[in-house]
């Protein structure tokens, strides 16, 4: 998919909003208010149950094609349509079904609005969206007015107006949006998860989350792949321009959006210095990542506080040259788990003082494996997909969808997760001054 | 010392007001203007050299009676004067002068005011003060104005006010006034310092600091001890109470008061539920501590941001059970260094890839040991204190007395560093809102 350039996109969002009469487009950007009285909440949607899933895939690039694999190797569902703006990329991803056996897909390629055409297509039940973060939310709310289910990539959206009309949208078709935070399906998450259930840390009290991953390297990528479209996000957003890898987790473990809602937050950003300091020394002085503003910062510190008063940090650096971590710390009144690299430390129930962190996983991990990775280890680590973790979201997407049974993220999810970024920004832009977070449940 | 109640404390307060015409306690809380035309800066206090410097020390209990050990064991300094309202801890603290083979001091006990005779005594240049927080400045104040060098436990300060005092004072009297911030002399944290200092990061971008420390058993203690009055901030005030040893060395890393300064802040708390627990738990029903409502969030996450654009995460958390940790983290352009445990990683001169954590310390150390540790590591290490930081910290203090020379450590960073408390507080109490964070050195 290539970048639209901002008029475009507005003149699209608005035909889209004239083509399907979305209240959504024309309403204020925050409303915590009553949701229309022809809508009712998705909050646990079911949808009837399918004997075959049959997907659909716009975007199936760098990210994309992984799912490609993945919905071929799951068995009940089957490829159906694919679209891509990239021949080269479609090509590809046919190539793909054709090697797994599978019957060829329909095709569609041409102009940024060919998915138009996919969703369409009658034997398309959900549309898997792994384009550039712009189109996250049209292609969702399209998919939704087209009578399928959108499973969308993150973020699953950029603004807080489009998290709206996401959670509109939903609430009036019936239909699922999923956001495809696949961390949520990370081993040692799910573990987490599952001692977090267990009531091993007690009251749960504060998180940590992050997303701090080097990627400077991407401003090679100059045309098509990833780096292209990514890069000037950090000449548009001083901000956390990606929280959701290492939030959603965190906000499972608190149950967020079920017992307890993100409530306000601040944020603050360091000065914006990698970017430009790699373009002066891996470019020549006239190409064009020379010639770009980058004003993102190196690092972006964020805090949100919860309505039952838990706070959540959350961090985004994919500038600096540092190791790779999302933290991954949830702590409560009975003691603390951290990742990279994994440790505990507990008061009661623990395997020593709760003065010293235990890094040995392996008592922890055979008494609290997750159910779904104790059962598909061997299966999710095959297939693969960041160690499993895609694989398994893919299978668990279809699980459910086949015994009509609610997804483990709603649409609530993909909105609160996502707006992250738009509010931190704001924040950032008023000197760290807190701000509220919408409550997309409307209370419920 | 015992600690005072509100009311005899803000009467005291105005008693000192009355008696020494200090015009900081009429003054508005926060002042960034100009300072007293009779006033002048004390950023690089020199004072006449001393031959020997001649210290008395009010408050030697549990912190205190360590600094007798010190001072009695530093050439070029004699403890000429000691009060304690206790008579068994001073008793033990003559007892330390007599066994070292000295002199013995002038001994100061009775009611809370029994330190003023100390600060009369003319055979004293330096007052080290470690009693309960509230008396810090109080002291601190008096101190200088006797025309004695005042050398204060940790915070300085409780609110901005006494910090405005605190820099008032030292500036009319042109008296150092130091904050014995003793973790800047901390072996790992004067590496990374002189790291900093060698370009090692790059430009600094980040930082992060902590103070970890589970410290519940301190409720147990009643009377007298640290517990006895520390124990009922936890009722007092929702926010950081204990900053400076976390954010004392990224301070100095970053050059705070010197070459760039705290511009903002904003902070956010957990619940309050760990210190109501353990009264439940260890004390009867009936039991004073479980007649207290703990009001201090078991965490407390902050953010500064700086003039130069950089931020710093601060954390306090001394009730859940979890290791130790100051993080002690500092990440610049170049690459990070973090500590509990020490690791680093770097893109240029590093032993490796910035993508993995180096924790072998033994090359860095002997490349950027800090040359007061190699000269004095040995000496150190035997008179001990916190690993050999206090011992050297009090060394410094008389070899800079002795020369003449500025300390490491000013009224500003005194001011600064502590005022995070009463500010986190402050914006705790309003949703985590920015709050701005005065410049004490008034723009010098």
């Amino acid at each position: 998919m290539r970048d639209p350039d901002r008029r475009t996109f507005l003149k699209t969002t608005l035909a889209i909003g004239a083509a399907t009469g979305l209240s959504a487009l024309a309403a204020p950007t925050t409303r915590n208010g009553p949701r229309s009285v022809t809508a009712q909440s998705v909050k646990d949607l079911t949808a009837p149950s399918l004997d075959v899933v049959r997907v659909g895939l716009i975007g199936v690039g760098e990210r994309g094609v992984g799912f490609v694999h993945h919905f071929c190797n799951i068995e009940g569902a089957t490829v159906t349509a694919i679209c891509d703006t990239d021949q080269e990329v479609l090509d590809r991803a046919t190539g793909v079904v054709a090697e797994l056996g599978q019957p060829a897909p329909k095709e569609y390629t041409g102009d940024d609005y060919a998915y138009r055409g996919l969703l369409e297509q009658r034997d398309v039940d959900i549309v898997v969206i792994s384009t550039p973060w712009r189109w996250h939310s049209i292609m969702s709310v399209e998919t939704m007015e087209s009578g399928k289910h959108a499973f969308v990539e993150v973020p699953a959206v950029t603004t807080v107006e489009e998290a709206w009309q996401l959670v509109d949208t939903a609430e009036r078709t019936q239909m699922h949006c999923m956001m495809l935070e696949n961390v949520c399906y990370g081993r040692d998450e799910m573990m987490v998860l599952n001692m977090v259930r267990h009531g091993l840390f007690g009251e749960l009290l504060h998180g940590e989350a992050a997303y701090i991953h080097e990627l400077r390297w991407q401003m090679k990528e100059i045309e098509r792949k990833t780096g292209s479209w990514r890069t000037p996000w950090h000449t548009r957003r001083n901000g956390n321009l990606y929280p959701t890898h290492g939030l959603g987790p965190i906000a499972q473990y608190m149950g967020i959006n079920r017992e307890d809602r993100f409530e306000y937050m601040n944020s603050m950003s360091s000065p914006a210095r990698g970017r430009a300091a790699y373009a002066r020394r891996e470019f020549p002085a006239d190409h064009p990542r020379n010639q770009l503003e980058y004003i993102t910062g190196d690092i972006n510190t964020s805090m949100i506080k919860t309505q039952m008063g838990r706070t959540i940090m959350v961090q985004y650096d994919t500038t600096t040259p540092r190791p790779y971590s999302r933290h991954n710390l949830i702590q409560g009144t009975n003691g603390v788990f951290a990742g990279f690299p994994n440790r505990i430390a507990l008061e009661q129930g623990g395997t020593g003082s709760f003065h010293e962190w235990d890094y040995d996983m392996t008592e922890w991990r055979a008494e609290y494996e997750h159910p779904l990775w104790k059962t598909s280890r061997e299966l999710a680590e095959k297939h693969g997909g960041h160690g499993g973790m895609d694989f398994l979201m893919c299978w668990r997407i279809i699980d459910c969808l086949r015994n009509g049974e609610p997804l483990d993220q709603n649409v609530y999810d993909a909105a609160a997760w996502s707006v992250i970024s738009p509010i931190s920004a704001d924040s950032v832009a008023e000197q760290g001054s807190s701000k509220p977070i919408p409550d997309f449940t409307r209370g419920s």
